[in-house]
């Protein structure tokens, strides 16, 4: 696709500021050519002002002064980036229709404007949305519903019963719908819990290459509206997780955990299982979260890196930390008394 | 699936105590409604009792008295809840038969009760046990075994030459039998060391979705009979996993280490290879295992959440721990030598 | 396959001392029957010298005159290990040709020595080298390039636009060329930003099961010659990774993070976004790494397992760790001005 500069403009709520021209592609600055748009959103950036042979620039007021060539101004760089992006870079769509390579169930409803590719297993009872668009591969089991203008990418798994709203992106080896993982001891073995709720995902939701999240136990697992979700994320049974939360990748939430909205959840984050995270909570990359939030705010865990040599020492005395602190206060007694 | 109260009595071990009636569902205290049932395993919940609509419940006999319906009394009610949970909701089954959409090979051997579904592959030399359930998109390479009455489902891969036990339940996206990741330095790069062992799967064994269990460099890695592997773990070559052992979600076991019967594993664990964990041992969430376990216990490591700012002054200090060990250590000789 | 012990000899660089024989197997030194080599790497097990029932072994010159069969002598017994098992367990190849069961587009360029197998979709654009193997249910996206002999497994999808070089093995499950994490807040929902780069990889790549790699926002996401990465690894967009660098299972890297050359990774890693990594680093496993490296060297951070209980004893005082430092700094501070 390309755009006149102006109608970037128009169309993404910035002003133009010199002349027009064609925008063909966007690019990092550093490389950016002739048709290409590139942005600035960090002044330290600015630098590259000069030097750029990008044909146009996204850039705040402060640094028009200094653009040698016709800029989109904005306090949101960033933002009119994203949404210039979108113009010159729309979602790839495969053709309307059902591929003669895939497998159809009869009793299943597939909008006439939705695309099923090749390899993909559509099975009784499932309903799939106007402009909805099945990967290749990907097997779709009973019942499931899937809402308009949503994509699921190539291989995708979703268990009997899920529900997907509209306009969602689910990315390759996403599996939705598992049993969770609920035994009982029973004398020395354990006797599975059947898992009969289902994953109930709201609209404008993207989850992540090989993310998974289970059926609930007994209620749904709920995925709220404009949830984003990284890859390779573990959701358990029963969790629900609020609108417009944002989780970044190789995070576990564990069982019956609900999760506020607004929240920002780095990767690498464990949260256990039966809490409640209030809304607008931000948690830091690699923390270990054992009890509820009921404020918003940030929290961490983890320790910081070091030398391997350095660490081994800090590590060692970690072990002993307890017994530390009852030497310290032993100290201060010692201090007191002999005043 | 109905059942009367009853039939669950008896079918489940537990007395009933009411009238009888038909149970068609089973919810949780706070959402059941008539037809279905209910249990209460934790006593702080029995303020649920006089409000809920269930149409019976499962309880201990402590709280009989104040239970205004039907009832099953048991000394383990989330037991009894299981079991009634696997009546009413027994496995969902397919038609036996292949699929015309699957792609059997004619050297593979699969019962006439067995099932396998469209998309399937299915490779010369596999046998494939009666009652066994193979979903869509799978691929079963040569010579797996697979048991009577597993379930595998679908988008799972199979390695050539694995062999899986009787009553399995192996989820989407599962990969068995991969190349371990085992390489000998060759000047600046790195050989492949054939991974030439199996995966041995015991009985009564649930695997997550996404899971990843790779092939022995020699040896097989074994899992055993009745363990319960979580989503998203990986287990690496020439592990072996005890009889009746619980991984949570998102662990991972590094090459040729040894695992006991009977430990409840937690989410996001490390443990690195080599190593040999006793029987009957606890590992908590994110609990980093770099020495092998030789007494049942419980054991972890991490650090607590807490706010980033109390989190960021704390960690910083870890990163002198040893130093100030030292000072206290310093402080104390000085404080004896003043005496 | 059987070799000549003599044959391998020559083929590995090693010395043969004693009579020759046919070697089929290998094995582990304990389990090694006849027709068996094993080897011994570390000396602590050459006490397994005189018990073993191989009929060969590889060893350094120091435990020749303890060998008592026939030997592959080598200062690396190790190497010469899996260079025997490469002669002796050559990779499993497929014959060359499309399955009738694959679905493969007109549009496709598939070199007549390359192997497609049953239920791979196979998309316009599509180059596939000499000799590859694409395995069964996998999902090659428009415009692919994969060069000779690079072997994928089963149920892998790669997404359009990506390049994978030569000699290359990419194990089932993963997913290249999925969108990378990327929007921007506008208002209380976040918007996407479109991801417009590919995933490059070079030769002789190893990838593991359900690995993910995004491509980039804007610029390529890079894997460089001869990197080996484990299973479950994520590679956020715009990641570059230098030549011959080995990864370790369940380790995450954000966004726009460059890791030189020849690192050493462990598992369960992450690494935050917008770091660089020198060469010929070492990290250990579980680190957590919040900025860059710019020297070579081994770096950690986490913390060592303990008892639950002992554990609960330390971890607790190390959310005060902070305080207990001003302590001491007291103490000092009192102790000197007593002087």
């Amino acid at each position: 696709m390309a755009y006149l500069l102006a109608d970037l403009a128009t169309q993404t709520g910035s002003k133009l500021e010199g002349d027009d021209c064609l925008i063909e592609g966007i690019a990092e600055i550093s490389s950016a050519g002739s048709g290409d748009i590139a942005f600035i959103s960090n002044p330290a950036y600015a630098e590259h002002l000069s030097t750029s042979s990008a044909s146009a620039l996204i850039i705040k007021a402060e640094l028009l002064d200094k653009c040698p060539v016709p800029a989109l101004v904005t306090e949101n760089p960033r933002l009119v980036y994203a949404k210039v992006a979108n113009l010159l870079y729309p979602p790839r769509k495969s053709d309307a229709g059902v591929s003669p390579n895939a497998v159809v169930s009869s009793l299943a409803s597939i909008d006439k404007t939705a695309s099923i590719a090749a390899g993909a297993v559509i099975s009784a009872g499932v309903s799939i949305g106007a402009g909805a668009q099945i990967g290749a591969g990907c097997v779709i089991e009973n019942d499931v519903v899937i809402g308009s203008n949503t994509r699921i990418s190539a291989n995708v798994t979703v268990g009997y019963g899920c529900q997907i709203g509209d306009d969602c992106i689910i990315h390759s080896g996403v599996v939705l719908g598992t049993d969770g993982f609920g035994f009982v001891k029973d004398g020395d073995t354990f006797l599975k819990i059947p898992q009969i709720g289902n994953v109930v995902i709201g609209n404008n939701v993207e989850i992540g290459a090989n993310t998974t999240i289970d059926r609930g136990a007994l209620e749904n697992t709920i995925i709220g509206n404009g949830v984003k979700l990284d890859n390779q994320i573990q959701i358990a049974h029963g969790v629900s997780i609020g609108d417009n939360t944002v989780i970044s990748s190789s995070t576990a939430i564990a069982g019956s955990t609900h999760i506020g909205r607004g929240c920002l959840i780095g990767g690498l984050v464990g949260i256990v299982e039966h809490l409640n995270i209030a809304d607008n909570v931000v948690i830091t990359g690699r923390t270990m979260v054992t009890r509820s939030i009921t404020q918003s705010g940030s929290y961490s865990s983890s320790t910081p890196m070091d030398t391997t040599e350095n660490w081994r020492k800090n590590s060692a005395r970690f072990r002993r930390l307890d017994e530390l602190a009852r030497r310290v206060a032993n100290l201060e007694k010692t201090n007191k008394s002999a005043d």
